[in-house]
Order: structure tokens, then C-alpha cells, then sequence
């Protein structure tokens, strides 16, 4: 049966409605009726080709949330009816290296849902290998859980990796992302400081979890946080004073990279060396790590602060994405 | 009683003759006769003043070996006569976070043996705090000693903290740090690979360890590397390509920098998100870190490749090791 999507023609066009013939279901597969669909800023980067991997027609979306309406011969552990998101990842080889290690992101052979020749989530319907089908825990609202299942994922993970209870961490920018790294960091019972361009900002920033917060463009706040954390997670797509933030670390502290900067990275070698300091990247995270993560957020009440606006909306809402308008997610509705 | 020692009298100055008065033997102190004492890089930025951190006269030297001849009133776990090595570090605070943490070299209160107004090695006796005068195993000759007590630890400390067994680790130049990380790394079961400039190093890279040996400035071994390490340690002091080296390692490897290469290290930031690849600093090592690597060469016959120099000739052995002649250590003996 077609799927009714919304795709962009051409780079950086308006989206239009767009139909497609998915074809028939591989017995490991599920088709997902779409109820929540939330925009991350990777769907912009990726209609505007900024990363030079986009195909049109492009139908972006990749925080998906739905009910399953149809399973293939070989699946087993979901079921027709079944609450279900898909985020950016919908499939892999699960025989490599990385596969086997739960690292599926890293897999050579991983599947991004909405591009790579793969229609995503600005539809009525979405395909994925049911591997990548996460259930939905009931306490989570699927307006809640799907921006979990890409900005959500992509700060828990390195937080579950680095992060202990009375670490000092430092969350830059408060986005869609860094309103839910603040919440995640104050679950791990992390000392949690905002840092933000904007502000305005600091009483939801408290709200969320920050204990301390930071206006990153003024030079003397910045000076009095110097030498203070373990780990800093940087959320935001521009290009930052690297070595401004490397000295904010103590020794052995971390920098961990997580929103698509343009460029370099740079700082001083004897920097990195003198101070122990690490400099890192991480991406979303396997399945193991987003299952734990749908239940950390749902045991721990991590809620996402979403707009709800109606699919047919995608091209005003997608605006407002571009403009940072947000606060702090879009999810689009069926 | 005073110390004859040889120091530098103002920028890179050749060394000289030179007495100073130690001033009476603090509680905690020992007064070492050196017998062996080997020349490291740092000693040359030290004479230099590249880091800006020298004062004049300066006395060189922090790869120590020698006898202790004096104990302060408060000293109980060495005693005069013992033979013990001092390394980069000679004191601490002993109090602060870092050092309960075993993290002495990161202690704000840190001192150096060889600058910040303390006279280092190239002398025929030296003090040092006793904490820091640290037993030399039986099985390990001097002059194997000396120089594991700052390029040994250097690479030992990141070596012990980051590689397991089978694991793929690249040494970046086979010098005076890179000969011993080969036999560290092998030692701990990784399968190793040597990269240097010097294609006529491949035999004795390979004897020290090394299962592959690669040319690097040869673009297309290195371009048959890329995706493959899991961790790379950089014991040079040259700028390197980066980005080069960041391609070679495999998702979640990891580049550690201990040499004290010029300017800044920079590299997509997307390189290391979409890899979720780190890059790193390392130091020394802590007191901890330091007796179990001492224990660690003499178990698994660790040799410090080294030419013997009489101390009288430190101006001619300085210049080998500006000229990178020696192979691959200096130590010079009283």
C-alpha cells in the first residue's frame, strides 16, 4: 500500500506532499503507523545537504513514534498493534564487530531511516527492520518519548559512559538536546551547570536540572568556571572558542562532542597533555543503550519540552526549527 | 655540603660547571649520589626555555639513578644507602583531591625536580622529597632504570590506564618514549604497530615488539591503515597531519598525545562524532603508577635501549639528542 509522506524535491526546498510504493515487507520488517514525529535539526542539515549525503526526493524525520500495522514472516519480539519509535537508526548487519558489541551506530552497514535512499518519518507510515522498532514504555507520552528516541539517546549515551554521581558537568547550549542532557546529568546526580548564549534562559535551565548557570559569551563568567569540570557535553551546531572550554576542564576531564559543529576542533597540544584532557565525539547509541534509555526517562520522569503542531504544518514548523524559535523540541502530529 | 652540577647559565646556553648550596636537608627529604642519568627531550625545551618556565642557572635532568647518602628526621620508607630513582616529579601537596587520587603530576602543588628553581640530575647529587625517591627492583641495571623514570612511565601510564590484551596499538615514532611504548605494548598482548619516518628503524621496531612497521610518510601505508587502531599513542614533538591520524583509528579508538608537539592539534569535529573517536593528553605518572611500572619492566624484561656518556661530556651527549642521533636514550654516568 503507498505511504503519503512529505518529501523535499530538491536542496533546501519546501517539503511537498509525496507518495511512495515502500514495496513488499521484508520478513524481518515493520510498518509503523505514525502518531508523533519530532524535528531535529540533522532534518535542516540534511535537506539542505549540508552534509553531502542527501538523495531527493528526501523525506526526513527520524523521531519516530507509532503503532505497528504490519509485521514480516520473521518477526518476533513485536506485534501488530504495539507502541513503537524509531530513531535515527532502522537497521544494521548484526554480524560485525560493532553489531556484536551493541554498538550498532558504528555498524559499516547501518541504516539510517531517512536517508541513504530511505524514506523517514514526515509521513503516515514509516518502514524499519523491527530490530530497531523500540517499545514504548506506557509511563512515557508519545509526544515525550520521541524526541528521546534521537536527541535523547544522543546525550544519554556519553552521560551513561562518563558520568557519575557528584561529577561536575557542564552542559553547553540549552536546546533540544541540552534541556534533556541538564535532565539526564541531575538524574546521575551529576553537579549540573548550564551554559547558554541566551539568558533568558536560566530559570527554565534551573527548572531542568542546573544548579549553576553560565552566560558562554561573557568572558569573566567563563573565567571563574575555568579548571571546574569533568565533563562537558557540547549539544549546540556552531563553532565554539575550543580552547575556552578545554580550560574550563580539570585534570582528566572530558569534552565530548555531540552536536554537528562545522569545521575543526582545535586547541593546544600541551594543553590536552599538561591537563590529562580528552577531547570526544559520540553518536545516538545501540539498541541495548535505547531501551535503557526509554526506561531511564520514563523512571526518572525526564520530560521533553515539546511544541505539538499537525504534520500538514511541516513547512511553518520546520521554520521555526530553522529559527530556533523552539522550546524545545517541534513534534509534528497525525 | 654544597652540589657539583652542570647547568645551563642563561638560554640555551652550553652547560657548565656549577655549585650551589642545598641548604640544610629538609624532614621529608633525601640527598641522592647519582650514578646514572639520562637525557630527555624536555631537557632540551627546559635549556631552550620553549615553554617559558625556565629560570637561569638551570640544572637539567630528570631521569635519575642513584644512592641515597642523606635522610631527613621524618623519613621511614627508604634509607641511606638504598639505591632509588626520581623522575620528572620530586614533591607534592600530599593533600589535595589529585594526589589521594594517586594523581600526583596533577596536583597544583607539583614540583618539578629540574625547574622552578630545583636542580635536577645533570649533577653528581640531587634532593628530592623522600615520597618521590622511589626504589629501584633488583633485576632492573641503572642504566635501564634511569631513563624508564620519565619516557618509560610517560608511555606506561596511558599504555596500563587505556590497552588490553589484542587489542591494535600504534606507536608514533620509534625514539626515545616510542622504543619502550613497543615493549609496553607487546608486553600487555596488544598487536603492534610502529610508525615512523625512518624506514632503516623497521628491524629493530620489530625486535622491540613491533608486528607491523609502517612508514609515515608514505600516504598510501598510512591510507591502508585508516579504521584500524584502537589506539594510537604520539611520542614525537613535531606537528603531525591530524586528521590523518584520527582516520586511522577504528570507531571508539582513541589518539593519546605525550609528546610535546608544537601549536594545536585539530581535526573535523564530525570526525570525531560520527567515529566517536578521543583524542587525549597524558603525563607521567602518579607514585602508584610509578612503582608498578618499575616492577612491571623488571618483570617482563623491559630494556631501555641507552648509550652511556660519561657526565663530564654532557655538552656533546645534549647535542646527540638534539640531533636525534641517540638510539634511543643518553644516560650519563659518574
Amino acid at each position: 500500500m503507498p505511504i503519503q509522506a512529505y518529501a523535499a524535491p530538491a536542496v533546501r526546498g519546501p517539503l511537498e506532499p509525496y507518495t511512495y510504493e515502500p514495496g513488499p515487507l521484508g520478513p524481518g520488517e515493520v510498518e509503523i503507523r505514525i502518531t508523533h514525529s519530532g524535528i531535529c535539526h540533522s532534518d535542516i542539515h540534511l535537506i539542505d545537504n549540508d552534509w553531502q549525503i542527501s538523495t531527493y526526493p528526501l523525506v526526513p524525520g527520524h523521531e519516530i513514534v507509532g503503532t505497528i500495522r504490519a509485521v514480516g514472516s520473521n518477526v518476533r519480539h513485536v506485534q501488530v498493534g504495539q507502541r513503537v519509535g524509531v530513531g535515527w537508526q532502522s537497521g544494521a548487519c548484526y554480524a560485525c564487530e560493532q553489531c556484536l558489541a551493541g554498538e550498532e551506530p558504528s555498524c559499516p552497514k547501518n541504516q539510517a531511516v531517512c536517508c541513504h535512499g530511505h524514506f523517514g518519518g514526515f509521513a503516515e507510515a514509516v518502514r524499519s527492520d523491527a530490530a530497531f522498532a523500540h517499545p514504548i514504555p506506557d509511563a512515557l507520552a508519545s509526544e515525550n518519548a520521541a524526541p528521546l528516541l534521537c536527541a535523547g539517546i544522543t546525550v544519554y549515551s556519553p552521560i551513561r559512559r562518563y558520568v557519575r554521581p557528584g561529577m561536575r558537568v557542564g552542559v553547553i547550549g540549552v536546546g533540544g538536546l541540552g534541556h534533556l542532557a541538564l535532565q539526564f546529568a541531575a538524574a546521575y546526580g551529576a553537579e549540573v551547570t548550564a551554559f547558554s548564549t541566551t539568558a533568558a534562559k536560566e530559570a527554565e535551565a534551573r527548572q531542568l536540572g542546573a544548579r549553576h548557570f553560565v552566560v558562554s559569551t561573557d568572558a569573566r563568567q567563563m573565567e571563574s568556571v575555568a579548571g571546574r569540570f569533568d565533563f562537558l557535553i557540547s549539544t549546540v551546531t556552531v563553532d565554539l572558542d575550543w580552547p575556552a572550554w578545554v580550560r574550563a576542564l580539570r585534570p582528566f576531564g572530558k569534552l565530548c562532542l555531540v552536536g554537528a559543529s562545522p569545521g575543526n576542533v582545535s586547541v593546544p597540544v600541551m594543553e590536552l597533555v599538561i591537563g590529562q584532557k580528552a577531547i570526544l565525539g559520540s553518536i545516538i547509541g545501540g539498541r541495548g543503550m535505547m531501551r535503557e534509555m526509554l526506561q531511564f526517562a520514563a523512571d526518572h520522569n525526564i520530560r521533553t519540552r515539546s511544541e505539538l503542531m499537525p504534520m500538514r504544518e511541516i513547512n511553518a514548523a520546520i521554520e521555526r526549527v530553522r529559527r530556533n524559535q523552539a522550546r524545545y523540541r517541534v513534534v509534528l502530529t497525525n
